[in-house]
């Protein structure tokens, strides 16, 4: 029986800045040391020379209070003297380095190149940088997200999502090296220890389905109470591509779409309140699902979801789960 | 019959800072366009996953006009935020990477990256920043200069010079990947072109032998009126370990060693005239030397410097290369 939901272990699966909101939010709810995520790593590509992983630090970064809120990307009191020199160069600009997120990158390179781990070099930043959760990349080996838009370029994730702002219509979503991938060490232990597992209102997609394509994962997940919160609010995102691309794709862009592709393994769903009346009683019985304010501006918004996350969790696990 | 030494085709073989200095004098001297530099790579390393070619930037940075005067290395300006935040990383900061500079460094890996060579990458730099001089890096292929010190470690050239500040006593200079090197394409074809080849002040050991240790070089220098300027004054070096070098390795830190060193290949030397007496008549009687002001503290310097060179070039031509 759990009694304290601060006491909870949890385990969280998310992506970039949506993600990363919830995920702070349950950084502030729960015990320290009790949350751990496990990051998308199908964004990360090479750029210069340097190994980007865009969505690990955007987690890390919003977990270490860093994050430019402002922006909803980067580090705060960035500068871009370097990029500003990049520019001088006729250098392609379209990734925003900013100066001390080049540290990162620069310094990631060199432990990678060093012979160090992706999780290794994640744990030493998030020690320096004092973050009390576990961060960890999905795995350690490579593996790229691959966007084949309908006119048949294939672009990596960076190139799709950033340098062409999301605007070629997406034919289908591949991923590079999937067959042969394992999670990263810690990952499906992570999964296995936890009393909940949460999945962050992320990009169903291409944020959460890399790390669902984990050998193990899903059998993992099917183990545990696992909640997740919906990214798609009334057919729209806060942020992010994921409706559009859902649209392109022939899916529906609806809470209760992204319901239905996590529906073999989430035992709570959580969506938003503007969708209050969009499932009917016979949708998905088996899943509990709660509406409410999922829309994240400020850590009070992030901590009271986060709480209600917890809160579902702790009735899941006591009524659901409940083993004594 | 050379009357103007303006119109003279002169190609220059340099290292870092010092032999910079006079390639500047050079330009200023020269028609543009008619100065080549072939400058070490020896130097060259990787870090932070990153190519770093120290002399060729010097040198181009120089011959641009955007190099550091008063530090006597790195750019005009420049500002050290990625320094800053790699430091808060507990990462290397051995090597001063200014933000500028970086930004020459990260194109330069990118553009190798995709195929370019280092010539290739140079000479679009000299094209940006609108050197009228050709810098050429002495060859496409990786050599690196290592140091192999007193207490038997072995350091590639910027670990010993940068990071361990020249202060292990050497015990050889070696050479890695100098058995199958090809000098860049337009090296050999620039000596064969040039009117006068100058050699510039820089450290015969480290920085001017791992050019004439190109399969050829030798040879074609020998076909070409050479003038060496010494970079050692009363046994020392205004900047730099070539004398502090020359006395651990055994050798005599002087201007007559480094004119013994060149002898082989040179008709003229230029040396300081604070060493004004140290050759006696019979020494090397084939070599016209000529004692001179050699420090360069500022570009008038360094286009008296050039210029006394260059009409040392033009008596060479006239008087002993002359087959009108």
């Amino acid at each position: 029986m759990v009694t304290d939901f601060k006491a909870m272990r949890v385990t969280a699966l998310a992506g970039g800045v949506g993600g990363a909101k919830l995920a702070l939010g349950l950084q502030l709810a729960l015990a320290p040391g009790n949350l751990t995520v496990i990051v998308n790593t199908g964004d990360d590509f090479e750029h210069f020379g340097l190994a980007i992983s865009p969505d690990v630090d955007t987690v890390c970064y919003t977990l270490a209070g860093k994050a430019n809120t402002e922006k909803g990307w980067g580090l705060q009191g960035e500068s871009w003297n370097v990029l500003t020199a990049l520019k001088a160069l006729s250098a392609p600009t379209w990734f925003q380095l900013g100066d001390q997120d080049l540290a990162t990158h620069l310094e990631r390179t060199r432990l990678l190149q060093a012979g160090w781990s992706l999780s290794q070099v994640t744990e030493h930043f998030c020690k320096l940088w004092q973050v009390s959760s576990h961060v960890l990349p999905m795995s350690d080996q490579p593996f790229r997200t691959l966007i084949r838009t309908q006119t048949g370029e294939l672009l990596a994730f960076q190139e799709y999502f950033v340098r062409e702002r999301c605007e070629p219509a997406v034919a289908e979503i591949m991923f590079q090296h999937a067959e042969d991938i394992q999670p990263a060490p810690q990952a499906l232990k992570s999964v296995d220890a936890a009393d909940l597992v949460v999945i962050c209102p992320s990009n169903p997609w291409v944020s959460i389905d890399p790390i669902l394509a984990l050998p193990g994962m899903v059998p993992a997940l099917k183990k545990k109470p696992v909640i997740a919160v919906s990214p798609i609010i009334q057919g729209k995102t806060v942020k992010g591509p994921a409706a559009k691309m859902a649209q392109e794709l022939g899916l529906e862009a609806s809470a209760a779409a992204v319901l239905g592709h996590y529906a073999d393994f989430v035992n709570g769903f959580i969506y938003d309140q503007l969708d209050g009346d969009i499932f009917t009683s016979d949708a998905y019985p088996g899943i509990i699902k709660k509406a409410t304010n999922t829309i994240m501006k400020n850590d009070e918004d992030k901590l009271r979801l986060a709480i209600e996350t917890l809160k579902l969790g702790e009735f899941l696990i006591n009524n659901i789960y409940h083993h004594d």
